[in-house]
């Protein structure tokens, strides 16, 4: 596995990552970490490689975009000076779009998102180990769905910066679609956004196993 | 794996298991399976063979020995018909001898723990494609502390009434140990009882290493 | 318009009707009535035709299903003595289908759907002056989306029952489409189900013009 | 009618246009509008031209007077630039000099209010396509009532100033009459002040008839 | 004053009475006795007659009519043994029918109130030493409103009883009439029922000028 | 009556004035002039002389002393411009001497008493067309109790300065003095201090006697 | 110490003795043994006497007299078996008389207490190895305060019975003599009667000495 | 004993002395000392030497390590010129590396915590009549647990700092010892950390030892 002993990972985005985390930093006694996948990382490297003692915090704040992850980058990341940084974002970027059409002032279109994205990549890249980036999703069978059909174009868009800026890539949205196929969205996620752990199971594994995780 | 398409995992126990799950029945939307192991047991379920649509009903109730379970036997277990059931009870059983010494109609003492288990587990097996017994556990490395003494006494009794009675096993005590020397118990259960999500996802992984569950 | 001087109109159904209106009796002072397309219409009654002093009850259930309705229709409808009755029930029967598939119980299919509410629609047609028969609907606008597909069977079973047994029909799903022409369901319900006060003036809109109700 | 594609309408005034709307903008998800008139009038909007994304905010404060609009003018309507306002205030500019007749700095008399009304329309006109002025009203049907005469003077203030400025105006104590000679006062506001949905309405149509909305 | 030493007061009504009373029974400690003109009228006896120990009750329901103080006569009246009993009751008997005037059931019209209110005075009549009869009231000076008038029908059926049973009589709307004269109701009471203190000061003062209180 | 129309009083103190009053400003609907003395003041000056239009305003802070007063003089005494003025201070100043004896800077000894309330008094007087001192009290018979001693000893001082600079007297303890004789402290005060509506009576009648004010 | 290893002590009383403990058992974790003296007593026998394991046990009820005691005595002393019994009652039967002297009915006179304490007393003594009558107790140092004399005399049949039916006695009110000499009562209880814990330390001191405690 | 009529001791530590202590100084009616062991000691201070009036300030901070006593000890114990000090700190020092092993800077080492100690008695010790070191002590029996082993290093720091510095000593974790022996720690404290009154009970005796408390 990639991650080694005592090194620290950060993983930040949005409410998917947040999950009621403690604040200002999520970790530590009593659900620091979260509900959310975060602390299902957490619980597979602490239980798997205890010995390792890797230390994981959750920096996601509910209802973030990239905007918003630009703003507090000095003092959410960098400052905190991590290994390894995973990021999760542009849901809420997309989503409002489609859920306040009218409010275009909260609408992150996507130049914005990818200019954006690949800046604060390049800026943290040298000071990291890796960084992880992972693309939001949409829990929506139909690939027709309007909204669905932005957030895959968001979705190429972490897959391009990923591969121009040499980072690990984790395609969450194509981590669903086997579950899409047999499990209606409803069942998953009650907005077909917030996942119930049965989805944050799917968005765990899939970042497990790009970090070369073994379960063994 | 164990478990076929369509089947009913019933999940009975203590606070272990419970943890905050809906009741009358622990399942549905809302998280209604509780936050523990079992709903990890379920999450590593649906996510990975969504197509069998396998349901899983978390029974556990806060504060109950074996002698709560006998009680509530036939509406709790027998009345919902499972395919499947496991058992994870008598850390309370214990507990109490050790946290209120002086009221003593409040333990629940080595015999009448294996009388009343074999009794329901002789009972049920018949109705059900399986049982599978977990031992109850303390999250205590020392083997000489007293009261981790008596739980390895009641772990060693369900072992016993699983070999008997031709239950599936699992010894969690056991996969707590190579956690247990890398990890002080403070960090894992403030009362060395009711463990964090790396605490679940070590029960959790044990409970599908015994059904044949693979992550792949 | 069809309500005459002093009648009494009762708005039965499932949580879209209810809208936090008060219990037993949803009428009365401090919105009484509650908050959704039940409130409008009245609002629209006396405002429009203050002279009339029409009494309309609000007797939505939040999650009920077609069967919950049979088991009060004694004491919710028949002993109330409406003049007019309405009945919006169905889209729980369906939901439950995809948002808890494994909890088949809670499962109302199609051939209970259609006879339950044929049966009380007889048993009730004969004491009242009219009965206003509206289909359930999904604000989601893929009619190939499994769980529109089967919301559209429930309604065609709502058209025909309001055919064979001589009841006014509203069709709530057709009155949505010209909306979900051009609003994404996000912005008009969070759940695909339960709508904003813009989804509530659609309904309400609707059931007017059954009842030939003027704006002027 | 009046309102295009597109254009923002921007409706402010006291608690009766406020109705819990979200701070420090009312509008967006979940009731941002609040509750009253304004998400009325957006409910027709949006349900009858759906195609045109009116932008409708609600910028009511409880309690406010003449006097507080002034104060956050700047704020509250000026760098929103709306296409279109409403204004309707005046009730506590009244109804201080009732409830509280010895705290007199509360109280805002008529010179004050007609001067600040017309400060502030001549002011913002220019920067719009136009400005609807909405008279105060008391739920009160004798116009021989001390506060009710008090009222009426005010409303014909504003009618003075919709005139003069060429401003759309709207007489809402004269819709309310038509419902007052049928329904008592206290059925349709417990204060004769703060209406239920049926009073909403009649507002919400008396606005609607001014910008020439048409129902079908 | 017609109260003697270790008498006992009971006073019976509605939330005028009420006033936050302690339940079942309306004295004691911490404002048992409630917060309205009961208190009040205590107050005046026991800082006056601090020799006498007179002991007053209050046995005020919020929202009680006539009809509910039959009903509860046995229980809250008779079974007390009281030496003097003062009745308040009809404001909600009337307010009903004003505002929620399509719910005829929950209307107690005068011949109901009449027979009513005569058959209880006549049956405890023989069992107290005296009964005061206290007209309800409406905070509203205009005699030709609808509402205000029907409360002065109910009056003028108290005074009627009181005479023919020979009962004391408090006529609390004349007591209001001076008052009304100079201050607007909504200084005295939002819903022109429910006074502020000031009101309450004007029903004890009437109550005391009745049973020969002298502040001296 | 020593108040003519349109005056405005300020009453000023500790927790027996303040009585859940509203801040900062001690007025106005909804019980703003709190539920003690103050309240019972005003009740009898509205409903005896409500053309007179006095407003009477509660300026009493919960566990204040006279230290306290002189610290928020200006903002709460001199700035609203009262016409007449009452302070009763001096309970906190004795009582915190024998309910926390150890921690002597929160006692306020009788130098210190006396001459800051001359200051305050002296300062004020030539503003205000007349100011009532009121001696603080204790709820205890027997006068050879310690703490009564020493409010006797505070008493007698607020009676000097009463004479001294010209004020209108009132002697709160010799009020309840009669009342003390038959009713136990214990039914008027929990703690001797804070009085029931009873004791609040007491202060209000001797408030009144000395203003001149006429029960007819 | 007359307590022997393994017995079981229960103290019964009412809001003095109560203390917030658990119900229906006022022992186990969390202070489910109360907050007052019977917490001391118990603190000082498990951590002088750790290998006794001494079972106490409070049950107390707030706002019980004599009579309640005597209700519950055969669920809450008898058929719990104790060894040792503690009661201490009386506060109430003689404070009502005092804060509540109208209600007759809740007054507990001298004759109806002594006659009941004997006649539990008698019928327990047989049962148990000793039974601890304490006084009740009135935290005023002034012995012809009307309260005080009536509490001396309740804490002379307390002694009394104590002889006849030779029970150990603790005379509280004496231990509280040489405390009340030098510490005023508002120190030590807001309302004379509900102790901080100096003054359930001075309870439990009397007890200790009583049972013959040794603190070394 | 050590403490003399009207001295004043400050007892300063973390959670363990801080017990719901009132902020910001720990002190005063309603418990304001908290409900530890500090209450204990000033409850035996106050009832045993009434007569001395000594004051007892609670000025434990929940969570404290050694690093944050430095920080407030200006305004926390310097200002408020003790002539007593006791000190009871470094629980957090030690649990935070075994609670949360990463987050290595909450983490206070033995280095760290002897030099902050002593720099603070030594700075202090000129200023009052004596300081009493207290070590932090852990509720768990088995000295080869690995944070005993801490814990009992950090006990040996306090008392080699005290016999520098010529301090009172208290060894609470020997104070624990014959409990321990006969009750295990989970009767004793729920985490090993938070004792019970019995708990508390073990300090405040040590404590009291060594100051030369006689309990007669």
């Amino acid at each position: 596995m990639l991650l080694q002993k005592g090194e620290k990972l950060i993983m930040i985005g949005d409410s998917i990552t947040d999950c009621e985390r403690k604040h200002p930093y999520g970790e530590g006694l009593f659900a620091g970490i979260g509900k959310g996948y975060v602390s299902l990382v957490d619980a597979f490297l602490q239980s798997t490689y205890p010995e390792k003692g890797i230390r994981v915090i959750n920096m996601g704040n509910s209802g973030n975009t990239i905007r918003d992850l630009k703003e507090r980058w000095a003092t959410d990341v960098e400052h905190l000076k991590p290994d390894w940084l995973s990021i999760m974002i542009g849901i809420n970027d997309v989503w409002r779009q489609y859920d306040q059409p009218t409010i275009r002032e909260s609408h992150v279109y996507s130049e914005e998102y990818e200019a954006t994205l690949r800046e604060l990549v390049l800026r943290t890249k040298p000071q990291v180990k890796g960084i992880v980036l992972m693309t939001p999703f949409y829990i929506e069978p139909n690939r027709e769905d309007a909204m669905r059909k932005t957030m895959d174009e968001y979705g190429e868009i972490v897959k391009r910066v990923a591969e121009e800026c040499d980072c690990l890539f984790v395609d969450t949205q194509a981590a669903f679609e086997p579950v899409l196929r047999e499990i209606y969205p409803a069942t998953l996620a009650w907005d077909r956004v917030h996942p119930s752990v049965v989805g944050h199971m799917v968005i765990a594994k899939a970042f497990l196993a790009t970090i070369g995780f073994s379960y063994f």
